[in-house]
């Protein structure tokens, strides 16, 4: 594959090339510094798709949540692009894949980009991976962009929360581990969805979830004096037999309305720029210490394994040796 | 409660109180500074125990093979603390705990001390928390420390991989989801466990787990020329029945003899310093910066929020903004 320049691939995306899509969206998981000044060009062009954050505990069903939506989102006539963060497989080297392989039957629609993105080997920089991405994808068009994580690992909850429409999956049936950790992703939603909605305990986790949220103050979102300007709704869903999907695209119609007409809206975008520039600044300063200090590192490393020093010690002298090198003017 | 300095806890926890040991893991988890000089002498103390490192996806039955294992080193007569890394619940604002009740029968011995950590609002700092945890268990004469994580999250993954012995559980019968991310832990492991074996499907995620270790090169450590020092064990356990758990504590005594005797003792322990001071070092480098930028980030926030600027840009200026006034001399 012959060299493109990111500038190029941004102008062929945005002349409807879904493959120039991808291969841009791989130069910011790469964190590509030849890839920025078009990522930035991105951001300033993209902010038009409604976006939806949606994450649920392993087994929660979303993945095939996602098509089932994105089908329905189709049929609107609507462009579905979708950034699935998944874990990676050390044997691949990339994202691999149990669940994306149902989304094959969307793969060959040109209405739908499809991307999965690996965590592995990340820190932090696969959050902001995950929003140039999804930038990309909006800047090339796309009308919705569906951002997919688990919702384990700070990371992924973060980047499903900086979405305008957030969708936590909760299933019937799953065990006191994987409850405990849905514990921790209930106050992040904007739209509850119950899947699996088949099985006969569903209405017995619809009742107890309803019941966490109310103990939990998490029934709807207010403005600055406390008035409620949106009722969370818990929805019950079935992506085996159809279920409530419609039910789950009114309410994201309605959620989009209401941030467009309330003061929800500008409170939204705030707190995603915010979230945005900390997590990039984080990101790029890491990267720009962790450079410089590498070639510092090694002795401080081994006076630590003797035991000859201790963490906080041997931080602190890297940190100011990084300083002096790297950032003084 | 009293204020009681830390490093007066730190005399008490190496007197014998389990209390104090605990108030000084609170004071590492919040980050508190006052800590940071008794956590250095803390980690200078420390080094003697056999930290063991236990990770799986949720579902696995990490919890209960944790309890399985301390009640079978107990019985050695030998001091267990175990640290488990817990998603965390709004509600009770800290750790929660569906598995952690089935500790309850442990919780009684004095011989056994057991500390739920939150990862709820942790960014990398919880990685250093737990370390830390760990080196307070080990100077307070824990014999052996057990570090339970769900083998999910970057974070989560390095925790369990900053000991001497890892262990990774997988289980038979998971999900598709579940199983892609199992396959990004199977590489840090010395000792695999397959638990649940009084189930009939057992046998066959043992064949499955075996076929992809030797796929992917996984079945022995080596040294610096490529000789394997280490056979990496497939251990099928069940909890249930207790099968498997004599072999699961011969494997690990021999994997503590084996860094003892051999290269891989200093290597492994090159390696964790390593990783420690990295991660120590960019936890303390992110607070410095987040408490220097909050003052400066608003105006680029709200730039960004208007998409009048892209996140790359707004992200440089507020680091060479806060350098100039933070890191400068």
């Amino acid at each position: 594959m012959t060299y493109v320049p990111s500038r190029d691939l941004l102008a062929q995306a945005l002349a409807g090339s879904s493959r120039a899509a991808g291969r841009l969206i791989s130069r910011a998981e790469q964190g590509a510094e030849e890839a920025r000044p078009t990522l930035a060009e991105v951001y300033r062009r993209a902010g038009r798709a409604h976006r939806i954050g949606l994450t649920g505990v392993p087994g929660s069903g979303k993945s095939t949540l996602v098509c089932r939506l994105a089908a329905s989102l189709r049929a609107q006539g609507r462009r579905v692009g979708i950034v699935a963060i998944d874990p990676s497989s050390p044997y691949s080297g990339g994202a691999i894949l149990g669940d994306r392989v149902r989304m094959t039957e969307l793969a060959n629609d040109p209405g739908v980009f499809i991307r999965s993105m690996a965590t592995h080997g990340a820190t932090g920089g696969m959050t902001h991976a995950a929003l140039d991405a999804a930038d990309i994808l909006d800047a090339a068009g796309f009308d919705v962009i569906i951002i997919e994580t688990v919702g384990v690992g700070q990371d992924e909850v973060e980047i499903a929360k900086a979405a305008d429409t957030t969708i936590v999956v909760s299933a019937p049936g799953l065990g006191d581990e994987i409850q405990a950790i849905k514990a921790g992703i209930l106050e992040i939603a904007d739209i509850h969805v119950v899947s699996k909605c088949d099985r006969d305990d569903a209405d017995r986790t619809i009742t107890d979830l309803k019941q966490m949220l109310t103990l939990g103050a998490l029934t709807a979102l207010r403005d600055g004096q406390g008035r409620p300007l949106w009722t969370i709704p818990v929805i019950g869903l079935s992506s085996y037999t159809g279920q409530g999907i419609d039910e789950l695209l009114a309410a994201i119609g309605r959620h989009g309305a209401t941030l467009a007409a309330t003061a929800l809206g500008a409170q939204r975008r705030e707190r995603v720029a915010a979230f945005r520039l900390a997590k990039t600044a984080e990101t790029l300063l890491v990267e720009r210490f962790r450079r410089a200090a590498q070639a510092l590192a090694l002795p401080l490393s081994q006076q630590l394994s003797r035991r000859d020093t201790d963490p906080y010690s041997a931080a602190r002298s890297l940190i100011d040796q990084t300083i002096a090198k790297e950032f003084s003017p």
